[in-house]
């Protein structure tokens, strides 16, 4: 049988033993577990980074991975631990959005609270959930304990902005994820919302005022600092400017609405 | 039966081949290893520190996990080469006190030196012995090689000031261990000298002068800008000032003295 | 049967999710792998220096490790992707030297192109040929997957100047392939050329001008601020000063070309 694959996601660095005891917690509970770093290097409570590179790697891993990913500023606060089964995957973390991109591509089943004692650490800080609950929880779910042993199943889940994308009459309105090293306008609207428009067909989308762009393979199907409109490599919609930055040239940051006009 | 977890800490950096060299060289002799990063972003030659973040990582790592940890300014001086059994894991390292306070938090069994240049590799360097020595070691141990084939067994390891806490009649005197990223001061004090302590006792603490403090469970627990002192989430005694950097107020740095008054 | 290892080496950072999607890759194709990496943080796009650290790091490595190696500035063009095996392993990577240095000082038996879209991902991307080509090509390999299924062997692959070392009368041509931490000058000359030089014979060496040099076994054998010749701790020679920094003194950097008279 294929080991279990725990999959590793935190804001926590490498300097310090923060990861590491999250990792000897996993070994101690579920010793076959392969564990592999999706990355630590998160920017401090960033949950919209969070969460794009999680749903960036999560398509990759064989079926049956576990994800934890922990970037957490409420932790020891009221906001509620929970495991996420899909289609392809579990996700265990916060719920305050971390989880619901990289979960809703795979189409989420099943939502458990993880509130059993016996499946965490015998003491719980209030400070490091990543070791004391979310590490544990995950490596008891790579032994196969059943989802209904770590607490009542729920149906709300806490949906930031960054995962919603609101279609009204033609228009699809979103927000910005991410900008990343090249300046490239990263949203969170994905390839399924777009399968019906041609490649080379022209798109109007509002950043900060509208847009007339054409939607591209690569970025240079169009002369050197013109914008255009294309899917990245992740299966996420981009606005960017071939061989100059989307960014600066359109004043766009994380977090900023995004629209787009369908015909 | 479980893998045996070889983890490591060195103050190589990620950049360059030397972590990786140690990994190979440990598959090499047991390759059925389950590798772990503690971390390799200790501060050059920083002891003290390599030996806080051991001392933090170890507790939470499965039993007879092998560590091995190298941070070696005197690497090919006279300083010995160790291999410390606790009760609960095993240590490999350079015998400069790197090892110490988190063999000693677990009951330091027996100690051998490292000298069997069988256990070795072949060509043993002046300047590597991360590669040439601890990691061979660590992965023959992990394979099972009993304690006597390494080398003699030893009964004097260097005990370095930081894992030192003397106790003089009504007084513990210890150092700073630490100071993390918000300006806490982290001591040597351990939580079990403060066992009969209760939350809420005042507590008098010299660090350049003499101070009285309230002993709690968090930060909050005193106004702002309020100093206490409280047992940080890896055991050791901190003090700290609410919302704001203890550092800074009482001017101490890592290596400081500091002394506790028990009454 | 001992498992599998396949040894990473990347300029993709450990911010994003790029790394991890090459796990997930090879987690997907072979379950029983054991990843380990080698660097991810080779200076974006330098072949020179991914050459160098993967060479230093290969000759620990377990035998039949399947090295994977990306620093790819021509991905997406007409370079090819190839798999070489030496005596020792497999290396995997772009057809750009980035694997000439390592590979040849194995010894290498074979090279094959991967041009078999079957083991490749079902869409290859023009931009992330480290997912969709060299991950699942190297895992499939780790499944002992026979060569000649990835593509035709190839006779030709490309050798870059780093990887030449010209022998002319009693002259050996190389060049600088790395200047470290310390202003050490790493050439591309290896010990086996040397192997007829006595210990404090001297060496006459040309950097910019024409240097005579004490050929010597540890820095500390000459004066401080004097420069002399040693092989370094990963086979290569190196030019260096004792207690000084010998790039700056004889002002060379990384491509240059250095010339060793042989008597």
């Amino acid at each position: 049988m294929a080991r279990p694959v725990v999959a590793l996601l935190t804001d926590f660095g490498l300097r310090d033993s923060y990861v590491a005891e999250m990792k000897g917690v996993i070994l101690s509970v579920c010793s076959v577990a392969t564990i592999t770093d999706v990355s630590h290097q998160i920017e401090k409570f960033n949950i919209r980074m969070g969460a794009y590179v999680l749903a960036c790697a999560a398509p990759y891993f064989p079926k049956s991975t576990v994800f934890v990913a922990v970037v957490d500023p409420g932790v020891g606060t009221r906001r509620k631990a929970i495991l996420i089964q899909t289609k392809q995957a579990y996700f265990v973390g916060p719920d305050n959005g971390l989880l619901a991109l990289a979960a809703a591509n795979q189409g989420i089943e099943r939502v458990h609270e993880i509130s059993n004692k016996k499946l965490l650490l015998p003491e719980v800080s209030n400070t490091f959930h990543g070791r004391d609950v979310f590490a544990p929880a995950a490596a008891h779910l790579a032994n196969g304990t059943p989802l209904a042993d770590f607490g009542p199943e729920t149906r709300r889940i806490s949906t930031p902005s960054f995962a919603k994308v609101v279609k009204k009459r033609n228009m699809l309105t979103g927000e910005v994820l991410h900008v990343d090293g090249f300046g490239n306008i990263v949203t969170n609207i994905q390839k399924r919302e777009l399968d019906r428009i041609d490649i080379k067909e022209t798109l109007y989308i509002r950043l900060k005022s509208k847009l007339k762009l054409s939607f591209c393979r690569a970025y240079g199907e169009v002369g050197r600092q013109r914008p255009l409109a294309l899917i990245g490599s992740h299966g996420f919609l981009e606005v960017s400017v071939n061989e100059g930055n989307a960014a600066e040239v359109f004043k766009m940051r994380s977090g900023d609405k995004i629209t787009l006009y369908l015909s």
